[in-house]
């Protein structure tokens, strides 16, 4: 370990585990690494619990700001382990100096969020800080949601022959976010996928409940950094397809003007789910009824070994091995 | 409203209270402003849930840090609405270059204060931003509890003839920031009182469970903006006497050095409780056997009215009104 902490160590990505499953949960006694803790509070029911802080830079950029997106990533943080998003709460840390107009902005869009899943904001926390010793607004969301009746997903219950599918096309939030940083236009613009995606598992998980095993969503460190994490928890491998990935035209065009490879892109609006194969085509069809999922794709499947291991078939036939990211390719995406 | 944050929007104090109650709390639907929301998750039992981010400059002070601060800070919101505190999240939002051995001391700190209090850290997120754009660590606790059986306290119980007691000495907290930010040494020291007060409550609300009916912890603002936010949601008038509020010499003290108003410097390990008249005394007694509350005090009662006020009968037998604090006295105290 480095003996500075640097911008790596956020990026989602190998660093990050490192610091954490290294040296911070062995000592606080953290086990899971899941998107959300499963709590059990009383006898017959489970709550998931998550918190995220968001430091995006900047704040505002194509398809939303800080605000939603700090609603949107707790709430999906939520949804992916099984549980109905219910409360949530908003820690402001805020730099002297801000603009009250902004942070108006901000405040109508995380309400205009919440209100679109359905959960309620129900506490809060305003520090500001001095000048310098901020960047405009930091936001922490920490959730409450309650565990779907009869709902018992994650990465442990993936199974060899399981598809892979994920919701929709990665990489739009990464990109949209380092077009706005830059100063880049494309056109047509390239627009965040922030959005809930609550609604959409809920009604998959309760369509399909006992063939859904696990799901999580892309976010820092990309689809591959997701699909190597699970790999490692589900101890098995995964196979997928590059050329059944959803990416669009123009994020890939702006990955390839920018330098990035689009499978360590984070994505704010989609999800990565591992289902029984003889299911995996009833989930996908209704996934693309949901307007959240209409590019939903079966992008490959679960080996038995080696474990630990996510493999990519290439378009051009060869096999590339996919580990997490490992250097801050985007720095401050979320 | 000015149109750019400043300090004194972070103070805990009346420009906060302004913000957050004309502004933020209609926005997104914020109706109760307790230390903790209390919520329903399921029929028959309630759960506190609570948020805070602590941004305390130094990160290091006389007797405790950021981290057990936090966890601290954390459960007694939690402890003072009537839950036992059990599930707690860290977010981390750390600054470019900090120091990975200072880190550790928080972390271990962090899981030390967690064991004291019997809480356990179930999840976590760690961002990173770039150098200059953060100050060393900022760390956000969310926590939850589970309401006690039979315990419902809120100030709105809150009725004329009750007393007012506060558990200890206030202040520390805020004057051993204050010293070690201005390097100045007091002999002796001065030692924040930074310490977790859920089982000193859960031993009063379960002797004397209809007895108590609120409490309250003075950080931010200090006592005398507690006192008011109290008289204001009970609507009730609250009289105190400045010649029993405990005070440590050195404390006061140091605030006449520093020109502070002791009534408005944060503790970290202090209540404030609103219990009725005829148990006041036994109550009392019970606090002073714990050693969190050994200089516990009966430092006033509730009047009818003048509704929403604060008075102080002084040492020279005049009577002053208190106010919340108006500027940021102490800026970055948690």
């Amino acid at each position: 370990m480095s003996e500075r902490i640097v911008i790596g160590h956020g990026s989602g990505g190998k660093l990050m585990h490192e610091l954490i499953k290294e040296f911070i949960a062995p000592v606080i006694g953290l086990k899971e690494f899941g998107d959300s803790a499963i709590l059990n509070v009383f006898k017959e029911k489970k709550i998931a619990f998550t918190t995220d802080s968001y430091v995006v830079s900047p704040l505002f950029f194509p398809g939303g700001n800080i605000g939603n997106l700090a609603i949107n990533g707790t709430i999906n943080d939520l949804a992916v382990v099984g549980a109905e998003p219910l409360f949530i709460s908003i820690g402001l840390i805020i730099e002297e100096g801000f603009e009250i107009n902004l942070l108006k902005k901000i405040i109508f869009s995380i309400k205009d969020a919440a209100d679109k899943a359905g959960i309620k904001v129900v506490t809060g926390d305003t520090k500001v800080v001095n000048k310098g010793k901020g960047d405009g607004i930091f936001i922490n969301t920490s959730g409450i949601g309650l565990i779907l009746q009869d709902i018992d997903i994650s990465p442990k219950k993936i199974v060899p022959t399981d598809k892979v599918i994920v919701s929709g096309s990665i990489g739009d939030h990464g990109i949209a976010v380092m077009a706005k940083r830059n100063g880049l236009i494309f056109n047509p613009p390239i627009i965040s996928d922030t959005q809930p995606l609550n609604g959409l598992i809920k009604e998959i998980l309760l369509s399909y409940s006992g063939a859904i095993h696990a799901m999580r969503d892309p976010t820092r460190g990309g689809l591959a950094t997701t699909l190597k994490e699970i790999a490692q928890e589900a101890s098995v491998c995964i196979e997928v397809e590059e050329d059944k990935i959803p990416i669009k035209q123009q994020v890939r065009g702006a990955c390839e003007l920018l330098g990035l490879d689009p499978l360590y892109v984070a994505s704010e609006g989609v999800i990565v789910a591992f289902v029984s194969e003889n299911m995996a085509k009833c989930i996908l069809a209704a996934m693309k009824k949901h307007p959240f999922g209409k590019d939903a794709e079966i992008i490959g499947e679960v080996k038995l070994s080696p474990k630990g291991m996510v493999l990519m078939k290439t378009k051009i036939g060869g096999i590339r091995i996919i580990e997490m990211l490992t250097t801050e390719q985007l720095p401050r995406i979320c």
